[in-house]
């Protein structure tokens, strides 16, 4: 069962973002708490959102999305930042019905598109979005600017 | 003058969209209005928003953004759909100064950071945001459902 993600399942979220960023090998890189998904999630006026997939009454998949936009076609678009489904549950389809409630989500909003990124050597998920239609964007690269050199260009808040 | 966009900017604010895709050879691909932009920039509870660069009364520059978010730091970000600095005022900082004064924004904001794609031949923005401290992430692709593709997947909306 697909269902929009409830406060009380903040714990398993961010369990599977801790397994994703494991697999992803960058368990380090995940700082987040319970509190910061939990104000994030479910705020009055949250700007991001997560649907998850349950079986008897656990979680075991996520996809948590926000709004994106382009100019090109004037309107919103979702953005995917995590997908994941736990090991024990795979092939089984979970993944794609989580991408397709996604999908559906983005056609009922008027949305032009869904994207996300992929780790180039995740095959399996390649594989996965590509039996899916999706095409990767392969001629543009992502850049960031976090850390001291965020820090540095923007200063610290007044505030 | 770096100010955030208001509703009488959105002319100048397609123009520079139409201009932009122009220059990335995609401008077929622009169908967004007037409409569509004001109303996604400048409705009650607006996911996108926009700064603009002035002078002497015209739109010179300007970048477009919306909210992202990290499920590893538990924080939004910024994401930079669009940037775009019109051709005879190139050179003078003006870029420099939108993309600061995003930073600004972000580090007030509490974000963890702020991302852009670049197109792969764009030798000039590629070597402008990397003195600007930005990252490539070289290692992620990012990849799109949209279109046939999109609507074969999400169907059509009920209402």
């Amino acid at each position: 069962m697909i269902r929009d993600a409830a406060p009380a399942d903040v714990e398993q979220l961010l369990r599977l973002i801790r397994e994703l960023a494991e697999f992803e090998r960058a368990l380090d890189a995940v700082e987040a708490t319970e509190e910061d998904l939990r104000e994030a999630l479910f705020c009055s006026d949250s700007k991001v959102f997560a649907l998850v997939a349950e079986e008897a009454g656990a979680v075991v998949g996520m996809a948590i999305y926000f709004l994106s936009f382009s100019t090109w076609t004037g309107r919103h678009g979702l953005y995917l930042e995590d997908l994941f489904v736990v090991p024990e549950h795979r092939s089984r389809g979970v993944g794609r019905e989580l991408v397709t409630a996604l999908a559906v989500r983005a056609v009922q909003l008027g949305c032009s598109r869904v994207e996300w990124a992929v780790l180039d050597w995740n095959e399996a998920a390649i594989s996965f979005y590509e039996a899916l239609g999706a095409q990767a964007m392969g001629d543009w690269t992502t850049f960031r600017l976090s850390g001291p050199s965020l820090a540095a260009l923007g200063g610290r808040p007044d505030s």
